[in-house]
């Protein structure tokens, strides 16, 4: 059901996941949660509830957890703050809202209680993880300290291996999500001039093809996110040297001619993201510049003919630092190839030498081999493809050649 | 030492914390980790590595780990691909790599090795977590399983502890992000009209505010965050009658004549946050609507009457919940009064009914009690504020009157 057929219509343009497909996901959790034993599950990651819910909330403070029963129910736990909009949109058969936290009384022991009145004060309740973990200040009793008869199991793997695999409707989300993402690049490509700081063409090119994208697809497109706006590029800081620290942080730099740049975007459609990122020139690069970036050119060449079912994640990365290692460039070498990507912008398995899972279809990846020079500048791009049959497909599109890369100043 | 004075200086503009602040900060961990008889103390969690380093980084899936040594040394653990960012600014005294994750070896068995190395294999331990976290896509191992010989000791609150109050300097960031929270949100009023969508609007503003903001501030100014902009303003779909939901997401909503709006604003001056959000109307507020504006001031006037060393956190959300009782708005509050901030958007202690945390000099609180109404819209204010020897100094300024808040269309 989960994997993925290249003769699926996928080109159809959806923007959102259907209730039926996330009453099948509950139904897939219930499974392997009854295969455990289990009389209950209880999810308390965000990121799980959204996947099983379809309701997206900013997580605060506040405790939210989703309740599975072995008979298919399932019972959402909000804080009242947050009653309203969970009713517009949450796919479950009931909702319970405690006042507040810390409240009169501790919204784990509501928690407990209402699994007492399920009838579950001594049952076998499987457990993402133990309680609500540290977020924004909260702090609190383990589940298994609230509900003292219970037996509570660890199990907190069981949503992240169905997100591993991605169905026909979320490959088009993150499909969509990349067609937007090539369009707000192309915005920033165009206003990249010597003198302009990093943060006016970020913001620009974002700002105008959210509207773009907004305006295009209508009432229909919801975000399903903590967001600003639909998509977000811009450089993150990666301008001209400092485009070396791969995960170099925003500075309002200035763009200056000869300046490699380091681009981002980041899309996101019903709380899928895709991710395509290109390495530019302000002008022309120099022959250094150019050697550099057709070496990275051809380390991604190495690293997509390895995607493929039959392969494992280790063989794609392993392949791709031989290659560093056989031209003399593993100082310049700082990551691994790619990993797995939906509604979170990193997500298992990776495409790392240390990842013996094999690739499957329907598994979706960022493909994004660097190189890195202190005092010059990084050179990288990134794709993102989806696993098929016999090999992948790519569901970001911009060009890739120098050519196409260099700004015209 | 960290204990606010209005007599320190605090109308300086400062854009950083020093980095014998931030070796004051590990000398204080330090102190209470001797006195629970650990010999180490290994932090997981990124915003108490920031707190204690200096080093802002994006957290992935590769863990970061800061440890300290009682005899006052620290060693920062990181994957290779935050090396040279972190060199340029990590207030510590050596810096250990590890290749990838999950790599050949897995960090934590590699950062099993290091304790060992440090002579810390037969230690008492103490930790934030046993462990990384479930961060996008990461597993693996408890420190207690690949350290096995030494005891692993839950110390989850101590820098929480220390966070709770903030230094002379720490609220001089947030007072200097609440002026350009200000600035944008004057920016954003003064383009409110019928017919616009919250997108163009608030990016504009956006924008706007956070070129004015890098260059008055110039290169000194860093985010240290991971964020696209200095400092961001906007609706968050906040809307109409969509601002009946308190944590509402980005619609793209068009503006129209007679609507409520409530607004936020979220500056970021080297990691901290200052919150300031108004109730505006677009065009003059109808007679209902003006009625809540009022009865909302009243609410914010209670809440500030109470904030004051020698009361309780709870005092100040119990004297508030008594006037929504009295005047018959209980079935339209939908959360506490306010929280604490810093370097997250909330922190603990909470202005809430249920914490009985004393309220001390140097808490730096939101205060932000709403009421909200289904079909019509929400009407709440946020302020920042700090608590002084005898009450309370404001870090956000923008004017609460209804004239103030309607804007002219």
């Amino acid at each position: 059901m989960n994997t993925y057929s290249p003769n699926s219509g996928n080109d159809q343009i959806i923007l959102r996941i259907s209730p039926e497909e996330i009453r099948r996901r509950q139904a897939a959790v219930l499974m392997v949660m009854k295969r455990k034993g289990g009389d209950a599950f209880v999810h308390f990651n965000p990121i799980s509830i959204f996947y099983l819910t379809g309701f997206a909330f900013a997580p605060t403070e506040r405790p939210v957890a989703l309740i599975q029963t072995s008979d298919g129910g399932s019972v959402f736990f909000i804080p009242q703050l947050e009653i309203d909009h969970c009713r517009e949109s949450a796919v479950v058969d009931r909702i319970e809202s405690y006042p507040e936290y810390p409240g009169h009384r501790h919204p784990m022991l509501i928690l407990g209680d209402l699994l007492s009145n399920c009838g579950l004060d001594k049952a076998n309740i499987v457990v993402d993880s133990d309680g609500y973990g540290s977020r924004w200040g909260y702090t609190g009793p383990r589940l298994r300290e609230v509900l003292v008869g219970a037996r509570i199991h660890p199990g907190p793997q069981i949503v992240g291996e169905l997100r591993k695999f991605k169905s026909g409707d979320e490959i088009r989300l993150i499909k969509e999500a990349g067609r937007w993402g090539s369009h707000a690049h192309r915005l920033l490509q165009d206003a990249v001039a010597p003198g302009v700081t990093e943060t006016e063409i970020s913001i620009n090119a974002s700002r105008d093809a959210s509207v773009d994208m907004m305006q295009t697809l209508g009432k229909d497109y919801d975000p399903k996110a903590w967001v600003p706006l639909g998509v977000m590029t811009g450089f993150r800081g990666q301008v001209g040297p400092n485009s070396a620290n791969p995960h170099a942080m925003m500075k309002n730099l200035t763009l200056n001619e000869g300046d490699v740049l380091v681009t981002y975007t980041r899309p996101v459609v019903w709380g899928y993201y895709s991710e395509m990122e290109r390495t530019m020139f302000v002008g022309q690069p120099s022959p250094e510049q150019e050697k550099y970036f057709h070496l990275m050119n051809s380390i991604r060449d190495i690293a997509f003919e390895h995607i493929k079912p039959g392969n494992k994640c280790s063989d794609v990365d392993t392949a791709v630092y031989a290659f560093y290692k056989k031209e003399g460039l593993l100082k310049h070498w700082r990551h691994h190839t790619g990993h797995c990507l939906g509604l979170e912008l990193h997500e298992a398995p990776f495409l790392d030498s240390g990842d013996s899972h094999p690739i499957l279809p329907g598994m979706v990846f960022s493909v994004e081999p660097g190189i890195f020079f202190p005092g010059l500048g990084g050179f990288r791009h990134s794709d993102t493809i989806v696993v098929t049959d016999d090999g992948f497909e790519e569901l970001t599109h911009y060009p890739t050649d120098i050519a196409s890369c260099a700004c015209n100043v």
